[in-house]
């Protein structure tokens, strides 16, 4: 293991990522409320913490995919510690773990809450709490590598950017998608922004002030789910702006290189991927069930589509914004919405949960092995796209699925601990660790994260990071065998 | 598919098993309750069944492990239809629905009931609902080969009794052990009756009355936990039943190829094996923190780890047996139990759930996959005992894995339909799908069946087939794939 290059990377991007405290500084001044040193306090201890990182300079600049792992998992929780100050300078979040896990649940764009009453903060924290939805979504070392000039480094530097980048970007890969988006880095850093642009200006539209079509977009554009009001969405109560926030939850959930495929002119590509095909039909099939479900509650089917269409596309993007109080549908539209939870979005996008590509690939699989059970002679590949998933991706996910049941296991166990019901403790990981946001009973759409206690807070941190890191990287920063062999 | 061998199995085996009707038969005669005929014209009826299948003589005897699974799912199908008529003809369960669900629930040894009184039953139907326990346990084809005679069959007829007995046995399966199995049928199943024999004289020795005391060892050595009581064993509330009981249910849950083993004096491979390390680690820590965990809601310790022990036996084997009403337990103790719902027994024992094996190699993958990850050149094999694992075996435990939670999912769903609260549906499909019998809620240790619509009861009895038979007879008899290339 090269621990220096570990803690020289860290230390480049921490002095990287402390310009981002000069946003919400801004906002403060720009409200004129006096704030601005909450963030430029952290903005600073995070760029001094990093400048004494940088004076390790490795010896040997050649780094392989553990360290990537390492630095990315090390680089989230150094950020969300440091993200976490300004709750705690404020006063809004007395409590270390409080603020700690605020802040894990902004950047994993998780969105689940431990504050009973949003609305009492000032603007710059909500703006802040927010700002880091859209940061963490499309990657904080996604954002680093983009705004890097990029033909500068040598080949091990490029090696370690690679390694980066695939540590932090979300799904499966097929093919040579990782190398490609880091080359594309900027480009879909640009799509990113400019979707999130889109969503401000149709807001605005719609009469949203100003403030608030920006940090909802946040919140959309990271599939976060941070409200700025204690009912979530549903404050607005406006069928535009449930649906104009639905589509982009949605858009934001697709697979973002079928967007630079669409931007490239390869239409082809866009119309044979099996995932956007899956993930629109799941999305459908669910809103068709739950409206159904709970056209008698509502006063309309209208209506009833109305909120059906805005929860699912907010619980399959993992967004976890609110319109409705859910917890009041009846069992089958609760059971629908915990399984898309189990989905997520597309690979590739901002969305979390197992990703539409995987369920895809463990269907095939499952599949496949029921025609192996029949006749063991007759070997098929699962395809993909019309194409031949590599064995390695196909055992690949099952063993990531393997990991990922595993530690909602061991979570659920240890939450348990808390005595909350049985549907609280299991909903909380679930929603934690597929970034969610709110999940059943206590901590469902009208509930919070408030009352578990500091150990069971630090456990779901623990989760959300691992979910929206895709596990390997938090495992593998905390597996005791990695630091034991030190080379 | 060679539908004419497996219309012919089917009636070889219906014939056969028509005689198992016998012995609740004789039990109405023993106790004058006239009730015999309940018993004696269901088994006339699977007889003539059985006899018309049998002219529909095959003309090629090759068959392949295809006929195999759809025979057995058919043969325990028919099985549990004939055998739900001795309740309907004595009307102490006049829906057929519920008969049914009743009976795949005893064959299957999962052990839930949609009785809400059943010390209202007579005693010959008492018995025959733990029969089936007995017979389902070990196997009804494991049973019909080890009375046959044994080396009359030709090369085609050995081949096709193997298949039958590979799709009913459970486990993933190391080396040669079901071709083992079948040359030593008969030895398992006199191991079994020596061990349900010993079981009865203990519990005759503590003072429990003769019927109880076969009853009850027949639900457990069947890991079925039909109990004769409304309050399951707890009626007897007694310390030295419970210990019996709890101790016999952990030695059914054993996998019976290590009897044999110890039989044959192979104390080595008994040491070696790290399924029974595990099992026995996994029951130790489970009463460890609930004892823990429960102590103050008893009077002593001493109470709290009786309790503890039983319910840890009962749910990691499968049983299903109640002492205590562990709904009243803290949600740390109902995560435990959950989670051992899950766990399940060894495999080749008569308990369900995912087996032992099959979770110590999906956390071994999960290891391998974090090794692959951190250094992908480094090509280890997952070991089990010792000796390198096939990879077919590892791969086939990950899909096993995966189709087992989609099918999860997919039950799950559809028993929302009946708008139970979430803990009810979710556990009443985790009890059927593992063969447990309660759940938690309103199917927890004092509740039951009997509130599910129909429609639930029929997609639960389908998930106590499917997990019994371990998902692929069930999911082939019934893909429509498999019928359509008929040939």
């Amino acid at each position: 293991m090269n621990k220096r290059i570990i803690v020289y990377s860290l230390g480049k991007l921490m002095v990287m990522a402390a310009a981002l405290f000069l946003a919400p500084a801004l906002v403060s001044l720009i409200f004129r409320e006096g704030r601005a040193f909450c963030f430029l306090i952290p903005g600073f201890l995070m760029f001094a913490a990093g400048a004494l990182c940088l004076r390790f300079k490795p010896k040997r600049h050649k780094s392989y995919a553990k360290e990537g792992f390492v630095t990315v998992a090390f680089m989230w929780i150094a950020f969300s510690v440091f993200g976490a100050l300004p709750f705690m300078l404020d006063g809004c979040i007395p409590s270390f773990v409080d603020a700690f896990f605020e802040t894990v649940s902004g950047f994993t764009t998780t969105g689940s809450t431990i504050l009973t009453d949003v609305e009492s903060l000032a603007r710059s924290l909500l703006f802040w709490r927010s700002f880091t939805h859209w940061v963490g979504g499309m990657g904080v070392l996604a954002l680093a590598i983009a705004v890097l000039p990029s033909s500068r480094g040598n080949d091990d530097e490029r090696d370690s950017a690679v390694h980066l980048l695939r540590a932090e970007s979300p799904g499966p890969t097929f093919g040579k998608l990782v190398s490609k988006l880091s080359r594309n880095s900027r480009i879909l850093y640009g799509i990113y922004t400019v979707m999130t642009l889109c969503e401000i200006v149709l807001l605005l539209a719609g009469g949203m002030p100003l403030f608030d079509s920006i940090v909802n977009s946040f919140g959309t554009a990271g599939t976060g789910g941070f409200g700025i009001k204690n009912a979530s969405i549903g404050f607005y109560d406006s069928a535009y702006f449930d649906y104009v926030i639905g589509i982009f939850m949605i858009l934001f959930g697709v697979n973002f290189n079928v967007y630079y495929f669409l931007l490239t002119g390869n239409l082809l590509k866009f119309l044979k991927s099996e995932e956007i095909k899956w993930y629109f039909g799941i999305i459908a099939a669910a809103v068709g069930v739950i409206t159904v479900n709970i056209a008698s509650l509502c006063d309309s089917v209208g209506e009833a589509l109305r909120y059906a269409f805005f929860q699912v596309a907010s619980i399959i993007t993992t967004t976890g914004f609110v319109t409705a109080d859910y917890e009041l549908w009846p069992t089958l539209s609760k059971t629908v919405l915990v399984l898309l939870m189990f989905i997520g979005a597309c690979a590739g996008s901002t969305g979390g949960g197992l990703k539409v590509s995987r369920v895809i690939i463990l269907l095939k699989t499952a599949v496949k092995e029921l025609r192996y059970q029949i006749n063991p002679r007759e070997v098929r590949a699962v395809r993909c796209d019309g194409e031949p998933v590599d064995h390695s991706v196909v055992t690949g996910v099952s063993s990531y699925f393997g990991i990922y049941m595993i530690i909602m296991a061991l979570s659920t166990l240890l939450i348990s601990f808390d005595g909350k019901d049985p549907t609280t403790t299991f909903t909380a990981v679930t929603a934690c660790l597929n970034n969610i946001g709110p999940g059943l009973s206590e901590v469902g759409a009208t509930g919070n994260f408030s009352g578990f206690s500091d150990f069971a807070k630090l456990v779901l941190s623990f989760d959300m990071l691992a979910g929206r890191l895709e596990l390997y990287p938090m495992l593998i920063a905390f597996s005791p065998s990695m630091w034991k062999r030190s080379l």
